[in-house]
């Protein structure tokens, strides 16, 4: 049996990238005429077809949800999923998931082969290296080829879809606002160095609220960083200056690695320095002491972007026609989980 | 258009189970004649046709590894899904992932889906309910069909086919021998209350230690919860008569709450009570004191088991029929993760 060619082979044994390819067969004209022939002289050569499944099941609708998102080790993308998945088996559909492993080709492939007949519709979170390269060509695709998407927590404005995300400034504002009204002055934001849109909103956020409460802004605090070792030395550093009294951090890890420095110098958490994490998880939960956190509603984001897909697609199979292209932005409460880290 | 009815709303229409379902529309002797008939009618009146897209698909190959695993929240199941992409994406596989949230029903419906033309090859830990049940239908079926399934952790006799799992007895028998060597004597196993198999073998290993040891064995401190409350109050108990000198608990959760309680009651750990929990995660790497662990190589098993699922669809391809079923059980080393919850 010859195999069939896929995204990815064509890619390779043309040495160009598999976006390149995927423009090329859509005759895009970003891709310059000689490349795109020989793509699509060699795809048609080795019987490649694009949706060929997908065409001939056009009509047939599969019950089926389709979820995309970065990592899954990962406690805030779990409680999406659950959200998802509450909604949508409420309502006689099933869920499945990919991961893009914050990799823009994988989420490519995974968006090309779930569209491929697999669901009828995508809930996605976008992967860091989409939104670097700021290349949403696969998602444009099937939204074209009437596939709704709903994007959740990292969306783009460049891409015209339902989106469910929180309003990251104004939860990091209220985090750091908490601080304040506790008497704490000299506060560090940590966070990661990364081209994800909601980091560049908290720290906004933590921006306004010192600048709110006439603390001046000192850019040596605001600490970004790729991983819990190099916290550790930074935030030691400053706890041994006395140059800090609180700490916002953008994850779970990093607050209970400063945690764990504190504990180490023989300072004491919250009186020493106060610790409060974005994300609620399982450590901050279980940690000691335990984390006061800005909760993200993982679950209500997950029913929310389940109950948005659905609605447009039953609206669609019932009128025989797509709805009118009213998306809409749904903006999702967070709420401060005050615990031991605070006080 | 008129919509495709699915074996869930056959179920519903007749008030039947979703399995009585599956095996009447296989004709199963299981199920008496006159619902076997019902259910034929009602399914051909309704134009049912169960794995017609996978018939006519039976030859393409999709490159996509079907997950079934029972829940997501759950760090052990992520790490082994991380193992199967590994492996997957460098063999050029994707990887498509289905929750069965531990029923039953679920998984059989994602099952039936995901065979319908969609994955290559199922690679799949079971859930709780379907070990109560003892049914296994719907894997002998979609193995039948030729499509290869590869269990892993939670895994049945009853089914042939390709496993991996680690040796939970010897697992748990070396933790507790560690306490043992430690001078513990007292020694409490805090486990779940459920039907699934490898709780069992866990209750084995611990009670063998302790045999081996010439330490007697006392059914009080073999302690069987539903929840971390359960287990607050039972284990304040035992520590306030100072019944117990150490504890096995089957998950992180358990020994997390364990040593909150002893903080709680100003004992010690490790010093009054030490404590090994198995399955590693990242509880048991954040706590204070960090928790000692059976690690359970998550990561490896999903390695291994993409192995065994892609060699088995490799070599039918190439074959163009299959194998001889030379089934193999895989067993996956554990090892002791010392930390400072023992010393």
């Amino acid at each position: 049996m010859k195999r069939k060619i896929t995204l990815k082979q064509i890619a390779k044994e043309l040495d160009v990238s598999i976006s390149t390819v995927s423009k090329s067969l859509r005759n895009s004209l970003e891709i310059g005429e000689d490349t795109r022939l020989k793509v699509q002289a060699f795809a048609k050569f080795y019987n490649y077809k694009p949706n060929n499944i997908a065409l001939s099941l056009k009509n047939r609708k599969t019950k089926t949800i389709g979820i995309i998102i970065p990592e899954i080790v990962h406690h805030f993308f779990s409680t999406v999923i659950n959200g998802v998945e509450q909604v949508a088996n409420e309502n006689g559909y099933s869920v499945i998931i990919c991961l893009s492993d914050d990799s823009f080709d994988k989420e490519v492939l995974n968006m090309e082969m779930l569209a491929n007949g697999s669901i009828d519709g995508f809930i996605m979170s976008l992967s860091k290296e989409t939104q670097f390269k700021g290349d949403f060509h696969h998602i444009t695709e099937v939204i074209n080829q009437g596939m709704p998407v709903v994007m959740f927590d990292r969306v783009t404005n460049e891409i015209l879809c339902d989106k469910v995300i929180i309003d990251d400034k104004a939860a990091a504002y209220e985090a750091v606002q908490s601080l304040i009204d506790k008497g704490r002055k000299k506060i560090a934001l940590v966070t990661t160095v990364d081209y994800v849109s909601v980091g560049k909103l908290r720290t906004d956020g933590y921006t306004k609220a010192l600048l709110d409460n006439d603390i001046p802004f000192n850019e040596d605090l605001i600490i970004k960083i790729e991983d819990v070792d190099t916290c550790e030395i930074i935030i030691s550093r400053l706890l041994e200056d006395r140059a800090i009294d609180a700490v916002f951090a953008v994850n779970e890890l990093f607050a209970v690695t400063i945690i764990k420095t504190a504990n180490k110098m023989g300072l004491r958490v919250p009186e020493d320095v106060a610790v409060i994490a974005f994300t609620d998880g399982i450590i901050s939960k279980y940690s000691t002491p335990t984390i006061t956190t800005v909760s993200q509603s993982g679950n209500k984001m997950g029913n929310k972007a389940a109950k948005m897909l659905i609605d447009r697609l039953e609206s669609e199979t019932e009128e025989g026609e797509e709805e009118e292209e009213n998306y809409k932005t749904e903006v999702i409460e967070t709420h401060l989980i005050e615990r031991e880290s605070t006080d």
